[in-house]
């Protein structure tokens, strides 16, 4: 089930290389679990971070455009881009401040994302990237019309050069300072839905589907498992 | 209290534009909120965008160097960077698939990052990092010895050039759609602290302390109210 492949040297993890994993199913299942990833471009030097929703679907990236005119505006010209997503799992309390960490899963996807401006593709697209931020949701809205398709704008990354980089579990203490004084151990940091807040002009007879009701990042895509 | 600024061309909200915030105390406030960074910077015109902690004091944000060691060689030499931190603040459910949205608040600091290397400034910003992540821990753990603080590498970024985005509150549909048959509202997706796991070797007579008990990222953080 595993592809490991082999880290380019653009992708290998440097610093603390032994939370490098480079198989695709990890990357899937990260990208799966998140949905906002942080698309850095450059221009005139100048390096740019914009967060931005997205979906995926074997393996090819979309990402939606809504970020920046700014980003659009390069990334049609072909330039390179990195896009990253992390998953916070948990703060790491350990004996020691210097052994302090976090437990955070995250991805980092190189390379050339492109406009998809073919229609059909596009709204497929689109489709797929509502699928993946909240399962159940699309068929049951009202679909985007021609103008609205044309407002939208939509970018296919594909995932070929990518690198992840996983931390978990328990703070790893130095052997002398195990006996220190102080609470050590795992602060969990889910995400986890509250309570839906109905429209203020939601129609009372309009009950809460069970796609919001039970909402959960981890549920599996059924969609999006590795080919 | 305010102190609205001018955006450069280059912090300038395009898209969205209505969304753009440019005052000092609305993006401290997501600063303060928020303690994972994702900070980009470009090699050989390939943008790299990595997750990272940060901490803020004043109009300096210190930056954890744990990122990759790609990063900070190419910082120190002072190549410009772009940190980003985003808040998620749930899922916005029009009544058309076209205003979906997300409730958000981001901010996006553009600048020169350098490391900071004078000892002391280093150990405080350290304090400083630990503090705005865990308020309270830094003085119950065994504090760095002179070996640990040369492995850590922090920086330093002058806010100086930055715009923030926020989006809050209910779907905006267009009036036709306001009898579409389907339910609209926010589902809130805020991080909420799990249940500590305490360390499997952990002395059963330490009790929990209550800045992880009581740990909440929308507390005040009163070293970093705006000067």
């Amino acid at each position: 089930m595993s592809q490991q492949q082999a880290p380019t040297q653009r992708t290998r993890v440097i610093r603390e290389h032994e939370r490098g994993v480079y198989d695709r199913e990890t990357a899937y299942k990260i990208l799966d679990e998140g949905f906002i990833c942080h698309v850095g471009f450059a221009q005139d030097g100048q390096p740019f971070v914009i967060p931005t929703g997205y979906g995926r679907i074997g393996d090819a990236l979309y990402i939606h455009g809504s970020a920046a005119s700014r980003m659009l505006k390069e990334v049609n010209q072909g330039i390179p881009v990195c896009v990253t997503v992390t998953l916070l799992d948990g703060l790491v309390l350990a004996r020691s401040i210097f052994n302090h960490s976090m437990n955070y899963r995250s991805v980092v996807i190189l390379g050339k994302a492109i406009i998809v401006d073919q229609p059909e593709e596009k709204l497929e697209a689109l489709r797929l990237l509502s699928e993946h931020i909240i399962p159940g949701r699309w068929v049951e809205t009202r679909l985007p019309n021609e103008k609205e398709l044309k407002a939208t704008t939509v970018l296919r990354l594909p995932i070929e050069e990518f690198s992840c980089k996983v931390r978990q579990g328990d703070a790893i203490d130095d052997a002398d300072d195990m006996s220190f004084p102080v609470w050590a151990g795992v602060l969990p940091l889910p995400v986890v839905p509250g309570a839906p807040i109905p429209d203020q002009h939601l129609d009372p007879k309009i009950t809460l589907p069970s796609y919001v009701k039970n909402y959960s990042r981890t549920a599996s895509h059924p969609k999006n498992v590795p080919e």
